[in-house]
């Protein structure tokens, strides 16, 4: 199954986070979930927060800024009834704002998940809920509006699958 | 002249954001300018957005989070008339929540400016309102809640200055 930052154009791919270009980067993945969006990540060791065992909160932002610009699109296209890589030209978002509200300490060692729902579309916004959890425990909540990018240039069309 | 980080504990001391005792990390340093606080870091190429030139969001997440807990365990020595390194027990402060509004893309290959202002203080609690620039550019506003940490092992003092 691919995720929707296989289809994102090559020109918007180098991103750190989820950039499938970026030779070092996180590569986070992004699916569909029943009407919301998942991110599954692990996060290395290399990220601690101040306090071994528990993850950086910069880290937990930048998790919630890749999962959240990708969810957007994938909203994006749904709303429009499209689907990604279909040869028109990609819906890509930039977040305009980031709410992270850190309500326990998030582990290391564990896989962490990332769901979003949508609460808003309309134009080029589309608004966010997000939530990430440990197993059971949801260690932290996002808000996002992201904003649909107009592209400048004639590279708008998706990129064959790869 | 010693930045704010330099006087954490070493248990605190691990972050990859601003930990001194973290081998790979971003190592970030805050100071006082004035009545607000000041950090300058230059972006590794490493952290690029989506579109090369342009720095990761997530990144600049990740800044204003520790700048912003730095600058909230500073403001609150300030308040209670203190100076980091007095031997007493230290004041760590943690990210209860953060807002990052993005303005305009964030150049890479330049040296950032992030400064933070107090704008509530009590009890345990710290608001501050931050910024990043490059150049003459504000490139993102950031919002934070602080909450003071209340440690639970002995190891409070502050460290020895280094």
């Amino acid at each position: 199954m691919q995720a929707f930052q296989d289809y994102y154009p090559d020109r918007f791919s180098h991103c750190f986070g989820c950039g499938r270009n970026h030779p070092q980067g996180l590569h986070l993945k992004t699916y569909w979930d029943g009407d919301g969006t998942l991110t599954r990540f692990t996060p290395p060791a290399l990220y601690s927060g101040g306090v071994p065992e528990h993850v950086y909160g910069g880290l937990i932002a930048a998790l919630f800024d890749c999962h959240g610009t990708a969810s957007a699109a994938a909203f994006a296209y749904r709303a429009e009834g499209r689907e990604m890589g279909d040869g028109q030209p990609a819906l890509r978002y930039v977040t305009a704002s980031l709410k992270v509200d850190f309500l326990r300490p998030t582990p290391q060692h564990v896989e962490l998940a990332l769901r979003a729902r949508l609460v808003h579309h309309e134009g080029r916004k589309v608004r966010l809920e997000m939530d990430l959890s440990a197993g059971d425990n949801v260690c932290a909540k996002g808000e996002m509006l992201a904003i649909r990018f107009v592209e400048r240039t004639s590279e708008t069309a998706d990129p064959p699958a790869p």
